[in-house]
C-alpha cells in the first residue's frame, strides 16, 4: 500500500506532517510513503526509514491561492504532484493539510470522479459527547446540491462508516429543520423520499441541535448547510472556551478553581478537537483523498494516514462504486 | 398602546406569562394588556392592575398540534383569539410563547402580511461574546427563500436593529461559506448583488464561525440555513455545558473547583441564554408579532413585552413598509 503525502500543507508543515508520516512508516505494516515537498526542509525530520521517499519540489499552494487557478498554474506545487502520484497509479491514495478548495480541485482534475458519483463530498468526522463522533457530508464541496447528490452521500457515508469506522449498520440521518417526515425545504423533502428507498439504515430527519448527542452516525446535507453547520459548531465552541477562560479570571475564587480544573478542562478541549477523528474524506473520487485539518499536529497526521490506509485496505472506493451501480441498475429495471 | 398576550403558551404558562405581564403593566407607562386564556388560572397571579384585562377561553394550541390545521380549527384557542385582537384593531401587537409554527400561521392568516413583503421572517437576537447580540433572519419561516426575500430581510433587519435595538448604522452581513465576494451557492451569490444596492450598511459575506464574535449586527440567511444555524448553536452550547459538568465531576480537585466557580459559571450560562434579548420577531406582518422563547420565564416575557412596545412606539412596521415601497419605486424607475 502506497500513500502520497503533501509535506508542505497546513499550519505546522513540514514538521508535523513529516513526523506523523515517520511514525506511520514505522508502525503501519506494508505501508510505503512518498512525501512531496522541499527536501531540505523534510530531511531534518526523517529517521532513515526505507519505506519513506521524497519527491522534491519548492513550489507550494498557499491558503490564499485561488483554488482552481492555483491547481491549473502551479503544476509543480507539492499538492499537485501529490495528486499526480495517484493519477499515475504510483500511489493508492493521498493526504494534504493544505488549501481545502485546491485539494478539491486537484482531486477532481487529477484523481478524477468515481464512476456513478455526480459530485464529490467533503466529509469530516465531528465530535459527539460520547466520543464516538459522526460523519457529516457534504461540508462544502457542492454548495448547490440536488436530491440525487444527497442520496449518493447517504450511501457513500454509510459504506465508509461501516468499513472504516467499523460501525455496524450505521444510522444515516438527513439534516433538517424538524424530525417529522414532510418537514424541510424542497431539497430535503425530495431527498427524504430517495433515502427511504436506499440500501442504508435511514433513521429519517435529524435536527442540528441533536448532532453532538450522537443522533446519527452519518449526517447528510448539502454543502452550503453543512459548511455553515461545521463552522457554527467551531465558532460556538471557540466562543464558549473563550468565555469560560474569562469566567475563570473573574476573581480570586475562580482563579483557584481554574488552577484545580485546568488539566481536566484541557482534556475537554481535546475531546472537541475533531482532528482526533482523522481528516475529512473527499468522497466520490476514484481513490482515497484525505484533507487533514489545517492545524494538524503530528498525531492528527498519523490519524489521517491510518484512515487512508483503512480506506485502501477495505477497498471502500470499489464498494461505493459497486453499490451505486447496483442502485442505478435496479432503478433502470423498475 | 395595547398589546394582546397569549397567556397559555410556553413551558411555564400561565404563571410566567401573567407575572411578566403584571410587571410590564406596572412599569411601562401608557401600556394596556389583554391576556387571553383560562381566567381561573390567570387570576391567581394578577394584582388588581386596571390596565390589564382578560379574554377568557379554555381552548389552547399545544406544541404537538399541526400548525396550520390548529389555527384553522381551534378558533377559540388563546393564540388565535390573541391574533384576532390585532386583526380587529383592538391591539397594536401581540406576544406568544406557544407553538412557533402556529404563531406563524396565525400571524399570516389573521394579522396578515405587510404590503411589499413577500414572505415574513422569524428573527431572534442571538448571543455574542460581548453581550450585544446579533439579529438573525430568517430562522425558519421561509425555508425555500429567493434572493429577493433575503434582500427584504436585510432591509427589515437593519430598520429593526436601528429603531428597536438602538444600533447606529447596523452592520448587515450575509451568512455564507466564505467571506470573499463571489462565494456561496446560487441563492447567496444573487442575494449579495441585491444587498450591495440596498439602503443598508452591508458588510458583505460573514461566516458562521464568526457569528458569536459579533461580526455583524444583522445576519441574513434563508430559513433553512438559519434554522440549522440556530439549532447548532443551541446544541453545541448544550453539549458543552453537559461536558463541562461531567468534567467538574471527574475527581476531588475538580469538584472543589466546581464549588468555587459555580456562581460565575451560572452567569456564563445566563449570558448565552438568548431569551435575555427578548423574543423572536415575526417580521413582515402588518403589526408586531413576537414569539417569546418556549422556556420563557417572567423576565423573558417582560423583555418580549418591552420589545413589542418599542416596535409599536417607533412605528417599525410603517418604516419598513415605506422603505420597501421606496426601493420598489426606485427599481421601477431605473
Amino acid at each position: 500500500m502506497k500513500l502520497a503525502i503533501d509535506a508542505m500543507g497546513g499550519d505546522h508543515a513540514p514538521e508535523a506532517i513529516v513526523k506523523g508520516a515517520v511514525e506511520a512508516a514505522d508502525s503501519i505494516e506494508g505501508l510505503e510513503i512518498t512525501l512531496i515537498g522541499d527536501e531540505s526542509r523534510i530531511k531534518p525530520f526523517l529517521k532513515g526509514q526505507s519505506n519513506l521517499s521524497i519527491i522534491h519540489t519548492t513550489e507550494v499552494i498557499t491558503a490564499d491561492d485561488e483554488p482552481v487557478r492555483a491547481v491549473r498554474r502551479k503544476k509543480n506545487a507539492s499538492m499537485v504532484l501529490m495528486a499526480n502520484e495517484v493519477k499515475e497509479g504510483r500511489a493508492d491514495g493521498c493526504i494534504s493539510a493544505g488549501n481545502t478548495g485546491a485539494l478539491m480541485s486537484a482531486g477532481l482534475f487529477l484523481v478524477g470522479r468515481m464512476k456513478g458519483v455526480e459530485r464529490p463530498a467533503l466529509s469530516p468526522t465531528l465530535p459527539t459527547e460520547d466520543g464516538k463522533g459522526f460523519l457529516m457530508l457534504d461540508v462544502g464541496a457542492n454548495v448547490d446540491a440536488k436530491p440525487d447528490h444527497l442520496l449518493q452521500y447517504a450511501v457513500i457515508g454509510s459504506i465508509y462508516a461501516e468499513n472504516v469506522r467499523n460501525i455496524d449498520e450505521p444510522r444515516v440521518g438527513l439534516l433538517n429543520v424538524g424530525t417529522e417526515e414532510g418537514k424541510g425545504n424542497d431539497l430535503t423533502k425530495k431527498a427524504f423520499r430517495l433515502m427511504q428507498e436506499a440500501p442504508i439504515n435511514f433513521v429519517g430527519n435529524v435536527e442540528a441541535r441533536d448532532l453532538m448527542s450522537g443522533v446519527a452516525d452519518v449526517v447528510v446535507t448539502d454543502g452550503f448547510t453543512g459548511n455553515v453547520t461545521l463552522k457554527t459548531i467551531e465558532g460556538t465552541a471557540m466562543t464558549m472556551f473563550s468565555m469560560i477562560k474569562q469566567t475563570f479570571m473573574t476573581n480570586f475564587k475562580t482563579k483557584i478553581a481554574a488552577g484545580l480544573a485546568k488539566n481536566d478542562l484541557k482534556k475537554l478541549k481535546d475531546q472537541l478537537d475533531y482532528s482526533e477523528y482523522g481528516g475529512a474524506g473527499l468522497f466520490g473520487l476514484s481513490a482515497p483523498v484525505i484533507k487533514a485539518h489545517g492545524s494538524s499536529n503530528e498525531r492528527a497526521v498519523l490519524n489521517a494516514i491510518r484512515q487512508a490506509c483503512q480506506m485502501v485496505e477495505q477497498d471502500v472506493t470499489m464498494t461505493i462504486s459497486t453499490t451505486l451501480e447496483e442502485m442505478e441498475q435496479k432503478e433502470d429495471e423498475s
